[in-house]
């Protein structure tokens, strides 16, 4: 029987909104801000109503000031982050191209089989888990032969480990390859200066650091990839992701005109319009320092209470999110529903190799002191709940010390 | 330049949403779930559709569940809190009658005003800041006259001093006065079984332990209150606050009959309704539960950090809410716009002789565990902030404690 | 047993959203525009916030703008509209006082129970079911004695029938008598000069021609009403009601500062400052104007089909509704289920002489030429299921010439 | 003076809500349910949380019941209707396959776009404008040579021309060919019997008859589609729309156990979830014959107000919108407008060939007799303000008489 029995709605909670007052702390979505969340459920208008207009094409512009790239051709795409990783790969890879892939983790691996998927001849340089590839490495291997693309994660949502863009945007530069930096768990949290740093693609989904739901796909490219996907020499392979019917869309709206490709998500622009407002109203550089702040207080304090964490060095460490082990003893089937019942949803583990050793905390977009308390609290609570020992209070200890030091 | 002129949206905050995601911690109105505030904001129905009855009626229902009432009537009006104290007043009064005030702070005093605004002849027993008066001093004051009407507030929302209620509902009994409770801040919250303990009206607001924005006055009368009203030999003094009016619409609505006095504040019933089933859906009994252990808990945490509390016996401390004095040198100018910065809003004094001296937080309704962290998380570090020397934790490692406690 | 079946959540329509599609075309509560149910639902704030009182102090200052009276005092208040009516009496009636009430329905005779609620000596002048009192009669009747206050209805909701003010206004000043328009059904839609016409006091409910879901009573006093209530030689009977506890805090809100009497209803100022923006934005005159041709134009519908009206003739007819009677041999019980059916909420009658003879519609707010449309369309549906003969798409036809004539 | 400075809160509509209470009758997005938007705008949870995976879980099998096609796989996926389209050709041509495209229009001829970038040998049958490819020409093709790919617009946005699903799938069998319905504009509102009529795939985008707002596009693929599918000698060649990555989140989340490949949109899913839910509630058989019975009666409308209509024939005309062409000597820049002013929004024309010289009205989901006459009324609105001479009224007449027809 193919009308399942759930029509019969039961769960005030489940319907009407799908989640209670517990903090959504996992690496996306994340909270939103109450502004972000209203412009979504507003009722939708037509996608060439004048307000909507003005609305996308602000949202366009908007992109180049989040992602520090004045000169770049910003995409907003119904899809998911995923969709951002792909689109990119579809428009600038070819068959026979040289992609070089640094793999700090799930997202670098998948991305090695993205790039196959469209022909390439991919070398990729993986990092051990928690560990980066040194730019050395890197240069190395870019001596060996001619790539054309070179990609890397800013900050990996599977461990936590973020890689400094700047010297591979140097790398780029000097050995004439396309550096595309995938900032799904970085765009909006933590310091991407595309433009300065020679980015030539970026790329994040809406609901990380953007602080905005899932469901844009979101990309900033800079004249030179626009130049490289323009001398392509076969087509592009799929049609939702060819920048051919994209970019005069995006170029129409930016200029206030109305438009047609692809009916866009009305509503998540509206919302991404309120974000990235939002982000612009804080100011971008006040919004990496606070970032920073509460990223490096945080694994504070999650070390003071004895976890480990998956990054092997502080400076590997993400702003916008964190990667503790699990003490000896203690597993994600105890834990994790404790810290739940304590009033904090955190992730589990999404690297293959240490999958069930570790669970994951996000900490970003629209985050508050507040929250790092609660979370610290509640994750303490859980512990404590399964029996863990050690010295009670020392991450909120840990967390007081760091937020409150003077620089 | 790449920052639109629209991002000049002025206030944006202020317009689409009045809060950002600071925590709302003050004696109400608190934080709402998120399925009260989508009922509160959907589209109006009319008051006299069938939907709207069935949520009415059920709402009447549902409170005698809550106020622990079976054979009480409720009222569901739209006003304040205060409009709820009035309109007991209002009813139960009559010029020349003999009322006796137990005040414990602002809401009290405000009692015994109200009271002689009926042309009562009021005797207020005051208690000392942070202190109540006794159940034999009490019955003293009922053995000197004969009293109609003994009114008392279980939690004084400017004090945070709860007063046991039990003993109140037998002198009521024993006396033949009317018990009449303010439970403005406790019901949903405190526990208060009124049929149980012979109370004779509770009357509360919805944005306290009921957990519903501010806009509806909530009373439940004994049958022996409805009678005495019955029994008035003058009008009441005024046309809104009259239960000739709203009776007929109670009986009505909860018969699932549409009736007409005043327009009923469509959008908040709903919201009421989602508010009390959630309430009922938790168990009154385990919602007074956690409210408890909440309470002693949050202020065994503001006294590991040195703040001594209006309460001046843990015994008389409310369970939703805490009222700490600043400590010595340390100003509300100073420290509440601190605490803000870290991300949770808590409320100045009320309390005129030490209105400047202490703050006051909420801590119920929706309430979780990791609010609390947050909180007490928040509160260390406006006051370290404001160069208040102590033992930096300590609050959250007395919470862990307490709420960790086996019992 | 006190806990309601219903607690078991069954009906997904009457929890998530009170209403479907169906459009809402009864005198109040109407359909609000989204923007104002958006600011309803938003997270509650603080009523001592920054962002709150400055949301509060603009909105005290917007409704002289919307009133048209410069120098009066405005008043917010939780409660309903009858709670207006009954402010307005309790604080310009004193014991004795002589208090002219001109009635032209359910409202104008209600007012003449709560003045003798207030100890007034009253006269009534009752006009007959459709009909005025007209200014001749009025005036004779202030000859006979000296009277202190003159209320009427500008629109009853009941009947539908429009009070000149101006007039009245006059003859307040020409005899020295307070003139108090209850603008229930029309502040907000139909012309309503306050200070120009002299009007004393002016009040208003939030969900009529405001715009706002219903909550809030809305009063504006002139200085000269304010100087009679200071002037005062009693008390004023109850406590929620007396100006004296609400003036400070209108004018430290419009000042810009905090302070308390009562838990103002947050989320319903917010959406009352939506809406009153929403007035000026659109003008209050080109609002007048939109109303008066909405209603003389759904009126004309009504006629070309053959429905007569309660008005006795077109110039007492309002602009903000319209109340047909049913044709002969049609009942409420049949038509207003089949109107529903295609889509429309119209009222039934309130009016008690002939409640069962007459049905209502709304037309006023956020109203569109388009829910004319749809309403007659509706409205004539009804009428062909329930078997009545006439010239369909009459209605329409004269709607469309009323709305298209040239002036 | 009396209008306060934060009145000009610029731009307040284009903030909070996106849209006044303008109807919006384009086709698609369309007027959404209240509770379909409510859920879209509640605070996001976890994609792994048991609440989510219940409602992603459910919304997998209900698709089952509003595609009717029991044995289906239905797919739920981040993105617009044209990802639907492109997803379906990624998975099932491969290079050199023959594919066979009969258009209808835009969309159609799109479709043919598609193909040929995978590689395929297309053939497209092209209708006349407002013509359909007759089901003997369609068959004559299919003797030609072997096709393997099948496809056909069931309704075309751009024409409004709907073409008969039920011969093409029987011929889908008889060739062994595999038939791809483009139900963008139809499933949810016009008669499609998936599995009945042997359709192997069918899709849709979420903005349309479904009634959710855009953002999601909706497949479900027959056994044998998805056997097809499996068979491939060759990889999809892009990575977001490889079934290979989707299928097992599917099959997971069915089955109510979490899955990840790319993060879903959570807040979108809930509002399907509604979405899908009210569809059942009404009944799928119930909303054919109300979009049936209103897309008839508004195109009678429009022809008894003179408005020729692309489709050439009564038979051709979609249920779910119509389109209409200009009268002589008006212009989309003239009649549009002057509709929205009216109060609805009609969309311009998309068709290349006709694109200036007619428009196009959805009348699908959640649409109600009353949006009927709203509409019909504010286009003759329109067109009398734009000079074009008529009967006034006809077109409601012809509504009423359509729409009160007995059957």
């Amino acid at each position: 029987m193919y009308i399942d029995k759930t029509s019969n709605i039961l769960n005030i909670k489940a319907i009407i909104a799908m989640k209670d007052r517990s903090l959504l702390m996992i690496p996306g979505p994340v909270e939103f801000e109450p502004a972000v969340l209203q412009a979504l459920g507003a009722p939708t208008t037509s996608h060439v109503a004048p307000d909507f207009i003005e609305i996308f094409g602000s949202s366009i512009s908007l992109m180049r000031g989040v992602f520090l790239c004045p000169s770049g051709q910003p995409f907003i795409i119904a899809g998911s982050g995923t969709l951002a990783m792909d689109m990119v790969a579809a428009n600038l890879i070819e068959q026979g191209d040289n992609v070089l892939v640094v793999s700090t983790g799930y997202f670098g691996d998948r991305y090695e089989e993205i790039a196959k998927r469209y022909g390439a001849e991919v070398t990729c340089l993986h990092a051990a888990v928690g560990g980066i590839v040194t730019t050395d490495v890197i240069e190395a291997e870019l001596k060996k032969k001619s790539y054309k693309f070179l990609t890397f994660t800013h900050v990996d949502t599977s461990t936590a480990v973020k890689v400094n863009p700047k010297p591979i945007g140097e790398l780029g530069k000097k050995y004439g390859v396309l550096t595309v930096l995938d900032g799904v768990c970085s765009v909006g949290g933590e310091e991407m200066r595309q433009e300065e740093w020679g980015i030539d693609v970026a790329f994040t989904a809406s609901q990380k650091a953007i602080g905005v739901p899932p469901g844009l796909a979101l990309i900033v490219a800079s004249p030179k990839a626009i130049d490289t996907w323009k001398k392509r020499k076969t087509n592009v392979t799929n049609f939702y992701s060819d920048w051919k019917n994209w970019l005069p869309i995006m170029e129409a709206y930016e200029n206030r005109k109305p438009s047609y490709f692809a009916t866009p998500a009305v509503n998540h622009v509206c919302a991404l319009f309120v974000g990235l407002n939002s982000i612009i109203k804080e100011g971008v550089e006040a919004r990496i320092t606070r970032h920073h702040k509460f990223g490096k207080a945080f694994q504070k304090a999650l070390s003071a209470i004895g976890l480990k964490q998956v990054p092997l060095k502080q400076e590997y460490a993400a702003s916008t999110m964190s990667a503790p082990y699990y003490p000896e003893g203690i597993a994600a089937s105890g834990l994790l529903p404790k810290i739940k019942q304590a009033g904090v949803i955190v992730a589990g583990g999404l690297h293959q190799q240490i999958k069930d050793k570790y669970f994951r905390i996000g900490h970003m977009g629209a985050v508050k002191e507040s929250d790092l308390y609660a979370t610290i609290g509640a994750v303490e609570s859980g512990l404590h709940a399964c029996g863990y020992s050690y010295d009670m209070g020392a991450g909120t200890i840990a967390l007081h010390e760091e937020l409150n030091r003077k620089e």
